[in-house]
């Protein structure tokens, strides 16, 4: 892997020892590692044979990282419209810190309290890349698409009751958004996002190295 | 009716001559009338035999005002977030009008340019109850529920493509928004708004009347 | 917060300690508090904290009523369908008491047995707001509202099983009704039918205030 | 066919030319003939071939009755809620004509203007079988349901817009009745409604015989 | 109530204790009851109170019966496709029953193995109502509709997997069946079923006693 | 193209233009051509510029056959329920056929009706793969699965009307059928269903000439 | 059954008990048995009473064979995008050798590393019938039936989160194919899949026979 | 505007002199101007007042570029599955090429005939940005995604019938890919995905500048 852009297991499906299995066969190739959806129980097992690996609760993410990273100039901002849909950011944060991005977080500033919005829009807008991550109606990433010209990626969340349909609601809103510039992931796709996010930062990055 | 109220007729599902002759007998009882969702078309008609109605195009009503209404102190606020919506927003003003409010048309100040909204932001603040009506991904009803403190109405519309499904991504946004103080009337539902805001308007007419 | 108005904590999606910690935060600006969606189990932890915190278990809703909040003259009636809908609907008359609301409740009057309904009927149509909350095909809102002169709020409950789709049926016939006057919220949202009920009422008192 | 039961030809799917080969094969067997879904246009056709064939404009129904049907001693009671819904219910009404049943209509009686229904109470209490035909929301059937205790036939009609979604939310209020003893046909489905009508209505009428 | 026709209790949102407390009041009225949707653990605690109820664990229903129930002459046939619907298929039974009807079951002659409905196909011919309760695609209620001329009430269970939709395919393949004579209830609904076939079978029940 | 088999053109989304073209260059090589959901608007522009091309308006296909096929030995057979699903009947039939397979077409035994279908068993369970094609609930696809062992492709096709949804309903039932042996394709695809079935009847065919 | 083919019980909506009940009055008739769906849970108990019965755990699988069944010899291959799709993979491998095909298992070649597909081509190809099945978007199918000329068997799996609504995405992506020759089972239907694949794999068997 | 990108009128819901209108008042500010959605219909009526508007058919796009736009030195890739997905490609093209991108255009590469992708891979992985349209099952955005490390903007069309749904089970393919760093846009919205990738090709031109 070029600059040590870690390998990614996908840990919703797999067992606490299957995990441990791939960690141990990567890590014979000394490549860094990101694990997502990984549960607190499960890591507790995997902590006993890898007592190195980082675990982020929040996030859900283990890594093991053997091997520096080169770090990027610009930022990424993940903007979060609730307190709830913090792990969900907090996944799309971890991967793109682990692909070597620095990563501005900006939360809790969704259209009920615009005004909090505002206060941070600034830094939203000197971000090279921004990711929305909003639940309930998604009306966040409308508001903030609005406001910049920096691509952004809106990250629906399954946060909300009733009609909501588990992100269905915010996910067609991101898409029906009467603001241009905006590209959409699926429902909880943290990972994706930050990892979609990261390909794009490294676009500009890797131009300043020529 | 007390206070010269309208009569309405539903005229989508009816023929002109169905209309005119529900017209007449209104008209023996001196009723005023408003009838809604009535196309050139079968204005065409009408006209000839009642060639006193007034016909909103835009709005797509035919209104025969025979006795004075009274009218409110306060006004309804009706607020548009793109040029396309104003079919609907029409409907909910006329109809607000014929039962005597007034009305405040506040249009295009949907999210994607969202410095409009903020240069009517007093407007709507001042008025008793404020109507959005919105498609695409409706997220106007939320931005402005997050401003204000007034009864809001909102009223998704079937503008929109794709993922829109006619205008259920925009009532679902409006239904599970993050703002209180926001209930939805049914896609298009220009009528039902403008109904059920001119019954809170005149709560309080009535109160000071006493 | 003018008039004593409480803040208001979503419970549902934050642990007992973190509701304990916005609780200590607030009570430090002496506001009211109304904090809902809180199981059993989350209050038995939050009372040891705020042994004077109020507990209504059908409501499942929180309360910290520090300073007096202004009663209004007009009163909300809360009617449900059935008992199951009882839940939902103590959540909307508590939110309209704790911003000062004067409440009838009129519940089990569904249209499985109608004439309890009309027996109530007075009572239901002297209220300046009616909330009307109805799992099931929810027709009980329609029957109301083509009976009644005033506002009425909607809420669907997800009470059913089969095609009820968690209450989408209840929701759909709401927002269909062939009665005018009628707007919706989102499934089970008490809170939001009594805040949006309360803001109405607050109008014509602010009036008489005058 | 007993008692001259008519054969039945849907002529949605057909052409003009198709049903008069049908109906001509029919009458060398001396049946009696019912066609339904035949629209104003095809029937301009089918009259050159069959010039005593009977055309029913509203119900869109073509009768052919070459022999005498024995009648009921019962009728069924044939309720809408809205105007809209009577090309529906004359489907179910001519239907249930054809095979020999007495019917009674009782229109537009829906649930925004009840007291029209309970005018009409007593006639749908003494039907023997009742076909409840309704849009928009279908709240009628409920309603009724809840005041009778004969079996309740009920038709959704795709009357309505916006969320109605061709008939569905009536489909659904329907379905998930709290009133009991109402079954549910497919929308706007009157010929199964009338047929099934028809076979309860005549099991009755059998049993006197004996 | 006439005949002692029971009280009907729907269980599913209620405690053994509510439970308990309802069926107490109505014996003070000397009433029959019927209790649905009654788990073995409700049952557990409701038999303390009331040993002599008696209790269908299949059938997930409580009965209490103090007078004697008038029988009918003629019998409902309940039709199920596999052994799984036999749940659902006894609630329909047991209410049946309770109302005084006669009833065959005829269980497990789905369309895998169609020569075991065959088998039966006279005791189905001969009932005077007949019930069909079908998950999976619901074939059965469209054959068996083809071979009788008798009412027919299908009820869609919520057994399968997939895009069963949790009972959704059966119920629109009864919805749309080519067959007449076929009106459906919700899914699962075994209580409905049972009651409206009661409804009809009495119709003539009733004829013949005058 | 080994035995001649057809080069196809789908000719939904292409002007005749377009199509003559396509025909025009396959011609240079010599290939066999089938051209499908050709209307026979677009045909009358294609005959002009191809005359010997043999158009079938029932399957709305187009056919030009410059080389022969080998015909196989077995046959398929194609089963409608109704007269409405022909079209679809025939697009799977002369797809087979250009294929080299022999077709027998067993039209219109829909389980309405069932007796019909007994009586083309056999000619049914001898044929080497069958095809059913059925609309409305689409039950007569797991009926034939119960009643034979050979392989079965299900062809839902969009007739119907209310909640038939365009072919859904016939496709879910036939998905979740309880017969064994079916696979099913997208609604209306009888070319999908006649070229699968033709691959299937060629394995054995292919056996036999070693 | 011909050839010991086994008798097959579905195992999901049956006790232990009932299991254990039915595999003994089969083993009366000395039938081979497979019953799929059967958790460790139930095994634990199964194997008590039939110890010398077969448990695939992955497969979910109890087998007995009694009797040999005659091998094929062309095989069947099974093929999966992912390792979360091996479970379906299993229940259709196991079902096809029960019924005495060859199967060959090709896993986790799914499109997101094409490069492992094509190391596979040759095996796949040469199969007599390929299964190919896979969850997420489910895009395998399509390319895979792009690449071959043999039936494709395509068996959507439920593993996904978000928008894949439990398999719904992957089936609709199977049924959508732009690819020929690919017809479709139920979400996670690996015995269907299985089932037919022996049936057509049976066919040149069969033929060699003779 | 920045470097003359042009202003963007959404045609679909104006009429021609509506467009005609804003045209005008643009080009007093002398902007560029993009108008997409223009059918041919209306271009006509436009080009009478704006004769040297350019207009291209297949995108449906009117454009009028008063002032030069700086060309970008990376370029856009668009490639289709299919010919039917052109236009959508067209709209994607021409908005990339008006805010000065340089694009390729690699069509009719979907995976029913996989080989024509990987001719053009190369071309592909050179872009800067890669955007896939398709419509059916949508598969190509994954293959593709497999291939590349660039940012992927996936397009559903919607080209299809029977279950595609307008687009939606190519949409839910691509939310769901199995593939990493895709992001979407609405169906057909091919002016999102230019405008999109225009702003992510920019960020790194930007950078050379410095
Ligand atoms: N039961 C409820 N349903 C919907 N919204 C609620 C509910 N309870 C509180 N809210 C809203 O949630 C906001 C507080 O959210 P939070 O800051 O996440 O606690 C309040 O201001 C209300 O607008
Ligand atoms: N309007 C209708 N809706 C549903 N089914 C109908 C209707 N009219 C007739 N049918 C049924 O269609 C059958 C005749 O179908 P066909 O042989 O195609 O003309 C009749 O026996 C009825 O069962
Ligand atoms: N009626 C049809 N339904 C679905 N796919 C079809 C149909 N007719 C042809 N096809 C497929 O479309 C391909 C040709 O597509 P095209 O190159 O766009 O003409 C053929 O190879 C078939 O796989
Ligand atoms: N084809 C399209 N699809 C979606 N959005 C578009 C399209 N064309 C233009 N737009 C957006 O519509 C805006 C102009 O809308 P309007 O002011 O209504 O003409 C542009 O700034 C774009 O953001
Ligand atoms: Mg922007
Ligand atoms: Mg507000
Ligand atoms: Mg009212
Ligand atoms: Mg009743
Ligand atoms: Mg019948
Ligand atoms: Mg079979
Ligand atoms: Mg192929
Ligand atoms: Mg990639």
């Amino acid at each position: 892997k070029r600059n040590g852009y870690p390998e990614v297991i996908y840990g919703a499906g797999k067992t606490a020892d299957q995990i441990i299995g791939i960690i141990g066969s990567l890590k014979r190739h000394a490549e860094n590692i990101l694990c997502t959806r990984v549960s607190p129980q499960k890591y507790a097992v995997i902590r006993v044979a890898e007592p190195t690996a980082h675990y982020d609760e929040l996030a859900q993410c283990v890594t093991l990282m053997l091997k520096p990273v080169e770090q990027t100039k610009h930022y990424i901002a993940v903007v979060t419209a609730g307190t709830s849909d913090m792990a969900v950011a907090e996944e799309a944060a971890v991967t793109a810190e682990v692909y070597g991005n620095q990563v501005k977080r900006i939360y809790d500033v969704g259209v009920a309290g615009i005004h909090r919005l505002f206060e941070h829009l600034d830094e939203i807008r000197e971000a090279q890349v921004v990711i929305v991550v909003a639940g309930m109606e998604g009306a966040l990433a409308s508001v903030v698409g609005g406001l910049i010209e920096k691509p952004l990626i809106a990250v629906p969340t399954s946060i909300g009751y009733g009609t909501n349909f588990g992100g269905l609601t915010a996910l067609m809103t991101m898409l029906n958004s009467c603001a241009s510039g905006i590209t959409v992931v699926n429902v909880d796709n943290g990972f994706g996002a930050g990892y979609s996010a990261s390909i794009i930062n490294h676009l500009s990055e890797t131009e300043d190295d020529k």
